[in-house]
């Protein structure tokens, strides 16, 4: 029942998955009467639907600590404790993120030596993918959080998106090392004296670049990056969008064009940001999201199922952790 | 001498300033041998154009402090010396950002009541400009800090970009009062507790669409976010450039309007980024400046010269201090 288009394309996206032939069970959270009525106008009534209702829906705008206080029993509290009680495998919702974040980590909790939980962003680079964590959930991080984040970030990018061997990076102002911040400096020396393929400081103007394929940032500077990078294409297109007449024919032979470019850089295309570190499986969809995001966000979610990232982030924590 | 161009760039720059009638002297600061055969070569022997001859550069790549400590006579060591000793009215440089920042902070010191200068940054938004700082002088700030880049910020809005009453942000991750982290937290208090026109917190997806003229945060924060944001406008023209066939038909009829764009986010239109708070004037322009860069640069410091912006900001900030 979250995100700006809940639920029609909610459950247009579950639909989706199950007529792709994806063997899974989906289990939609909210009111049923509303529910009932999406599934049979996208005629998904012969699929492995459940419902299981809840008593009420945490808004977008809400500030989360209270609205989860006042209302124990939203979709979102719902969910995570159907994975507590082992009654599904993973969440999926693009509803309030600061609500599915603490949600989670609430019900669920951290995995085994994990200090902060993080929301990993994947970002389309020129050559492939990057994973930026944190995005949000962690505003003041100290040099351990962040290095942890380096350790999730590298499981999810070997598992799901199969790359192997992931270069690790830190977000920082300059290249070189004693560049930035103390947080930043203290970062560097763990990873330096770590066994981490470990690349060293990544510029701002060198994540789409492709030069690490785990990033790891404080969740401010995270959040505030990806925020203006939707910005900075947003004013991009919308400014070839109203031009002249001139222009518009112009934009007639590059639709194509377009229509990749937009592929490329539109999240809806990589399924949603995991939140890493806890005790389970859950991927926090854009508000935005459409049934292709929702889908996709459902494909990344069940592929963290299957690959069992929980687990191995908290057998890679270990490892490092009897290293030091 | 400092800068990717340097030095003809630099030297075409000044000569197109002086060529458009404007009323000023310009000093050059260099190996003079050099720079007299670029003054010939773009015809400037007529123009009044000094060189001050210097016996080291420092090269973009150095480390600032061990670089200006190995080179005291460095081109932009005596740059700032010629302003303390009043013979020059402002600094203008396309070299080491961090060297030209930290020569104008130790040899002009800092404004009475200023606690730490910061680098401002004009970027263009849907319907004007907007003023960020600080954008990497700063990388650990504290809430009196971000407090007073916006009153800097507020004088060179209303002086050098002429807009009344300008409009102060603070860059946050959430719009609501209470979001973000401790140093944002802060920050909003004061804010809130003066009299200036401050409007609340600004998401980094905001920025663009002009909801304030001027934003404060971190240095950190705010050189990630223009370098990420430079390079998402890279790689979006560089997807576009290297399309097929048919999406380079398109590109000619969009020409014009991918130039007014370009003019539009292109930051050598915008005259470089101001050092603000130190006792004098000093215009920082990017690495890859180019002639039209520098001439902007050069029209940006002589209006601060003749707005007096140092001493302006000297006076709001006192008269700030006295309402506390």
């Amino acid at each position: 029942m979250g995100g700006d288009y809940a639920p029609p394309e909610i459950v247009a996206g579950c639909i989706d998955v199950l007529r792709s032939g994806l063997s899974c069970k989906i289990i939609l959270i909210g009111y049923p009467d509303v529910l009932k009525v999406e599934i049979r106008r996208h005629r998904g009534d012969t699929f492995p639907i459940e419902i299981e209702p809840c008593t009420s829906i945490i808004d977008m705008g809400e500030s989360p600590i209270p609205a989860l206080r006042r209302k124990p029993d939203s979709s979102i509290m719902v969910a995570y404790r159907m994975i507590k009680r082992k009654k599904a495998d993973c969440v999926v919702s693009a509803g309030n993120t600061g609500a599915s974040f603490i949600a989670g980590v609430t019900i669920l909790g951290r995995l085994k030596g994990i200090e902060r939980p993080a929301i990993a962003a994947p970002i389309p680079t020129k050559n492939g993918f990057c994973i930026l964590l944190d995005v949000g959930a962690n505003v003041d991080c100290k040099p351990n959080q962040l290095f942890q984040f380096g350790i999730m970030g590298k499981v999810y990018a070997e598992e799901v998106f199969g790359i192997e061997n992931p270069r690790i990076g830190i977000l920082n102002i300059g290249e070189e090392e004693g560049k930035g911040n103390r947080l930043t400096d203290r970062t560097f020396s763990l990873f330096s004296n770590s066994k981490l393929n470990f690349c060293g400081n990544i510029e701002g103007g060198d994540i789409l670049k492709g030069k690490a394929d785990v990033i790891v940032c404080d969740g401010f500077v995270g959040n505030s990056l990806l925020k203006f990078g939707e910005g900075v294409s947003e004013f991009i297109i919308d400014y070839v969008k109203n031009g002249n007449m001139m222009s518009k024919i112009g934009l007639l032979f590059l639709k194509s064009l377009f229509k990749s470019l937009y592929k490329k850089i539109d999240y809806s295309e990589y399924g949603g940001a995991p939140l890493l570190g806890i005790n389970g499986i859950s991927i926090i969809c854009h508000g935005r999201s459409k049934r292709k995001a929702i889908a996709n966000a459902i494909k990344a979610a069940l592929s963290s199922v299957s690959h069992n990232i929980a687990r191995k982030i908290e057998e890679d924590i270990i490892k490092v952790s009897d290293r030091h």
